[in-house]
């Protein structure tokens, strides 16, 4: 055990910087990793500066970490040192609800363990996420990376991967499904880029129809520009499931009927009060639609995420950072200036510890 | 062909009174039915006093019937005379959309055709509805009504038992489900019933701790007054599905807690904007919950819904009328003061043939 390099937000307003931290004793089921690269969320800049409140200080963000098995507690079967590993959203959970027996610890109802800014299960000490050199994490939350995926543009996968992946698969879509996507950012791109990986006919949807070259590349079959009434018109009825995931308070209704009959609007990123436009339940009476919540995923689902994407070579678009670049980087997420996931090489913390 | 006597709405803000009119020609595949009972719902209320807007009048209202077969078309191969039949909500469809091709005409892309304040499909003629001596209807829109079934009270099946029969069916529900029934009016009290009768789990949820008694007699094993904060927050991550009955805007986040990872609140009566208390997001995501609409049903499942009801021996509970007390009996529906449905006896509108 020895000290750990990492960068940390030491308040709602002060920048994020040096810190450093001693681990934890390393538990018999505990997997210790060596971090290599960090993705950058939208999560980590809410949490820093507190935009939900209840966050504490100093701050470690990051919850999309790959990096390398350093060390092995003594029942470790899974990994052994050197193993390509990775640690998304969740690092622990009750492991005996409904939801954390049907592998849907995300789901966990007596509140999953978050991988940061929370207090550990066991010891009820802070725990830090991936801006950092190291994480220790129990072994049945710890991911494997198989071979097939590049180590440095996976890591979004943990988070923005999984958060798309869970309801693409729980609503089943597959190469007969005509799904749709709301808002190209980070979740955004992965939904268009693992949809199409299940087969499935994509159309972005989008209020720029500058985002519409960008979609096509990025795998989208059609782009639909959602200010552009009359096109919005003809596409009633047309969609089985619509992922949204544009992260503020938006007028929902012009989503819904684009529904099919059956069809399901799956809120990802609007998290709180539909009231800036109130949600009208016309067209969901009229055609038994629905409106659903989900939120990440069960760690199950993201093993075989991780495997999908490699035997399928799918990828985030990835811009890598030095963490020394992180508040630089806060304020291009905050314009939307990225395609569509930074990620930290942690090897630039190496300069911290000097 | 001869003259029909019904009872019609002569403007929005008339008394509903005496009206003829002559039928249509009886067409190869038409079944002519002598209505015997007709129930009352509150659509019919709306729609007489234009509270949607569009009304046409005269008006005859009516979608719950139940009559007797007194003539069929040439082709008509399902109904002879004497046969108990009835008539729902539905009198036609486009037959090609995918819904219909399922056998939910109610969902049909291409609008169905309502009972009543509608126009024919073939030539456009105003439909009138089930306050009257008699109803001609498409051969595949007449429902069979069971030996079992007593004709007197079954009318409320073909529209508040439907609209609860149907998400019943349609979100599986069986005798491992938790049922909840917000609100007990027509379609609550039927909603009740049903589930019971599928051998559910069923929770009354109401507001006022006066309901309980009767939630329990027509068959339910709990009741939640919604009220009761500590007993709200006991009932968290209770039930499979909810039944939301209440016909107006209403706060639906306290319904949003009680259900289970992926459960389905259902609006059945809340039609138009959630807006007084604007719709959190925070529980969906959290649980993967949805907030679902669903509208009556389809030919096919109505027919089940008889059939099943004549099995278990489920009826509604119904306060029988004369169509001259038809606005008095708008006046008590209006106050929730009828247990549950009110029957008009068709047999009354003889009198005004005088
Ligand atoms: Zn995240
Ligand atoms: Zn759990
Ligand atoms: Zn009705
Ligand atoms: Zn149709």
């Amino acid at each position: 055990m020895t000290t750990v390099f990492a960068y940390a937000a030491p308040s709602a307003s002060g920048e994020l910087g040096p810190f450093s931290y001693e681990p934890r004793n390393l538990r018999n089921d505990d997997v210790e990793i060596k971090i290599l690269y960090c993705g950058v969320c939208h999560t980590d800049l809410h949490k820093c500066r507190n935009h939900w409140g209840g966050s504490q200080y100093p701050l470690v963000p990051g919850h999309e970490i790959v990096g390398k098995v350093a060390r092995v507690g003594t029942s470790v079967t899974k990994y052994k040192l050197g193993d390509v590993a990775a640690v998304g959203c969740l690092v622990d959970s009750c492991g005996n609800c409904r939801s954390c027996k049907d592998g849907l610890e995300n789901y966990c109802e007596n509140a999953p363990t978050l991988t940061y800014d929370a207090d550990d299960r066991k010891d009820g000490k802070r725990l830090y996420g991936g801006y950092s050199e190291s994480i220790t994490v129990r072994e049945s939350f710890v991911l494997r990376v198989p071979s097939g995926l590049d180590v440095k543009s996976a890591a979004p996968l943990l988070c923005a991967g999984i958060t798309m992946w869970s309801p693409l698969r729980n609503w089943k879509v597959n190469s007969k499904s005509k799904v749709a996507v709301a808002g190209l950012g980070g979740l955004g791109h992965m939904g268009i880029k693992l949809a199409k990986g299940l087969g499935a006919h994509v159309t972005l949807l989008s209020r720029s129809p500058g985002k519409a070259t960008d979609g096509r590349r990025l795998g989208a079959d059609d782009v639909l520009i959602t200010t552009d009434e009359a096109a919005v018109a003809r596409a009633s009825n047309r969609f089985d499931i619509i992922l949204d995931t544009v992260p503020y308070d938006h007028d929902v209704n012009p989503y819904l009927s684009l529904l099919r009959r059956d069809g399901n609007l799956v809120l990802l990123g609007l998290i709180g009060n539909i009231q800036a436009t109130p949600l009208n339940t016309g067209p969901m009476l009229s055609a038994r639609r629905s409106v659903s919540g989900s939120g990440i995923g069960g760690i199950q689902e993201t093993q075989e995420l991780l495997d999908f994407c490699a035997a399928k070579k799918i990828l985030p678009d990835v811009e890598m950072i030095a963490i020394q670049e992180i508040n630089d980087a806060y304020e291009r997420l905050i314009k939307g200036d990225v395609k569509y996931r930074f990620v930290i090489d942690i090897e630039s913390l190496s300069k911290v510890r000097g």
